[in-house]
């Protein structure tokens, strides 16, 4: 008789983000006559650069004329977004990453989640905490955690590395063993970031243990400060212990549109095999490359004008995180990020839970937030405000924020 | 220290189309001079249909103005596409199976490759003999399987089902006790279809034994036959044991666009608990929904200009698979396949092995075919064409068959 894979049984309700949109519709079903402001979910708001819509335009005209049709795509993705990916984001920067050690996907999400399955069920995974859930949940459904331990908030088995005010969101070094240490600057949910020394001391720790760090940049395109690394292949030795993960999504609005990329090094090797050819063997295996007509946006967005265009609409994202700040500093919160970093992380008032303040705001506000708690449990007493809705919706919500 | 997924190590060789693509690119860079045609990998060759085309663009400008950018799109897809979908695939046809049963996602081998991940890693998998290499695969992957038997040609604790000549490549109902069965219909790489009784055979097999039968009809729109069923769900009792997996690549020429969707019902439960819950949690959890623009192309597929010019794009492509049946059966092949089907299954000529035959082929008639073998050891002194050629290229093709 078939059997569930029940590790699935483990999870701890439904993901956060569909809980939340639960939420708010059934809010907006009872309330037809409010106008709800989302600074919940991560999601973009700013339309596609021009560069990029001509771009998919002209990718679109060539997929209807036989002559330059395009079927399945190289697994690995086209040589033309790989090479410039390469040149732009690494080379450019002092990093000897080559195009082949690049790896097209739909998008860091999904990344994120299947990278794990590369590596074997007795590792041992170190998260910060607070988290991005898809890192612990795709571990959990592979069996790779213990049940979920209701006193503490946390999976069994799991290393959790607390993030908070004291250590400026940026863990210690963990104590107990861990093969796998996912790492996210700038932070989602905290908007934190680590300065190059201290990144460069995870990569040293990495290779003197073995480990394997899962470094996730998909914000790096908000880095604004000079002293914080784009990657962590701007720190020596990050070529033998780390895998990154980098999205178009933030970086040029691509969340509807997905598209991401891997970077896992050549000299990347455990016990002796290669964790490049163990990823592209899953990609051969199951995935079919991402779209020719994203993969040409995707390009667009590294054209001089394509660079232009995103920067400008990553500074309107950034007026909106300024606005945000200036508004909770008005009201008297204390908070972090938003500098680097489209997220804002504020403590809740009069340490009210996390979802008690969600709560509050959707319905007394009508502003929907992320419950730092559904993050982990040190992110108790914390909420995440993004940047990434229209100016007018941000500085509404604010003033809607102030006056509670 | 961080350890790797060592049943990777148990796949064998690389997946065969990469090294199918290998070989190829080697022949070519030896010998510049040669015009290679390819009638291996199941890749389409005509363009997309204008009424896509036109949905692309439309969707395009969409993204590039603010009031009509779409984000993030529902994991689950857009109820637009789920719903026609519903609609013209499934209550059209008399079976009962409604839109929220409907999951868009970016292709059938992804979610071919990823389905046995909701299901305990204590399963027993059966598959046909030949077969699509990403079912075996994707389980050998997950650990699932035991070690490849050189011997036997076959990977331990797997049920092979043998599809031959004998039984018209339609197996016979598994005689060991299998959990999980994937059948495949129109069959890749065999061309053969199956009846509407037979496949009932299967729906009470599954439902009487408590088996999930994993259905890829990735080639349904091929079927010209009245007593084929387009979907397994035409079964009585299916939506208690399948799940049905479409694609929209070979139905329009989607290779390079990427979309399919997999269809769980509702009532299929595993002890108790819903296997539709489980993908939900899936896709929610690793996967970040398909492209806006292309679940819009996808809807213009079932608008009536775009039913009608992907009905003409299949008959073109079924010309071709009529000049591969006429040109073998005069160089006296015997073959099946190609009817309701875009596949041709051919007997090598004098027991030549597969490999040996590709070889012989590509050298000599500078056509690139695919090794039954590649598919399973009942797939030896077998040999996949496909009608996704053009016409010019498939008549070549032909003639320098014939020549052989």
């Amino acid at each position: 008789m078939a059997k569930i894979n029940d590790n699935y049984l483990k999870l701890q309700g439904s993901y956060l983000f569909s809980t939340i949109g639960k939420k708010v519709r059934e809010y907006e079903a009872a309330n037809p006559d409010k106008k709800i402001i989302r600074l919940g979910i991560g999601d973009v708001t700013q339309p596609l650069v021009p560069a990029v819509i001509e771009a998919l335009h002209k990718a679109v005209d060539e997929m209807g004329i036989a002559e330059s049709f395009k079927g399945y795509a190289p697994d690995l993705g086209y040589a033309f977004l790989r090479e410039v990916i390469a040149q732009k984001d690494f080379k450019d920067r002092g990093c000897s990453i080559e195009a082949d050690e690049i790896f097209v996907s739909d998008g860091a999400k999904c990344d994120c989640g299947n990278i794990q399955e590369i590596f074997g069920l007795d590792n041992k995974i170190a998260v910060c905490d607070p988290v991005y859930p898809v890192y612990v949940d795709s571990n959990v459904m592979a069996g790779r955690t213990g049940v979920f331990d209701e006193a503490a908030g946390q999976f069994k088995d799991v290393v959790y590395m607390p993030c908070t005010s004291e250590n400026a969101f940026v863990p210690e070094l963990p104590k107990e063993k861990a093969d796998l240490i996912y790492l996210c600057f700038p932070n989602n949910p905290t908007g934190a970031v680590i300065k190059k020394s201290e990144l460069q001391n995870w990569v040293d720790y990495a290779n003197k243990n073995g480990a394997v760090i899962l470094y996730d940049a998909a914000y790096e395109a908000f880095i604004e400060e000079d002293d914080v690394p784009h990657s962590i292949f701007e720190c020596k030795g990050a070529e033998t212990c780390a895998i990154e993960f980098r999205s178009f999504s933030k970086t040029a609005g691509f969340t509807g549109l997905r598209l991401g990329f891997t970077v896992i090094p050549k000299a990347l090797k455990l016990d002796g095999v290669s964790v490049h050819d163990l990823w592209a063997r899953r990609h051969g295996t199951k995935y079919n490359g991402a779209p020719y007509i994203v993969q040409r946006a995707g390009e667009a967005v590294y054209s001089d004008e394509g660079r232009k265009q995103i920067k400008e609409q990553i500074a309107k994202y950034k007026v909106n995180a300024k606005i945000i700040a200036e508004g909770l500093k008005e009201a008297g919160y204390e908070f972090s990020g938003g500098i680097n970093a489209p997220y804002i992380w504020l403590k809740t008032p009069g340490n009210m839970s996390s979802w008690d303040f969600f709560d509050l705001l959707l319905d007394k506000a009508n502003v929907v937030g992320t419950p730092g708690v559904g993050f982990g449990p040190h992110g108790e007493h914390y909420f995440r405000l993004t940047a990434f809705g229209s100016k007018a919706n941000t500085e509404e919500a604010m003033r809607r924020i102030k006056l509670l």
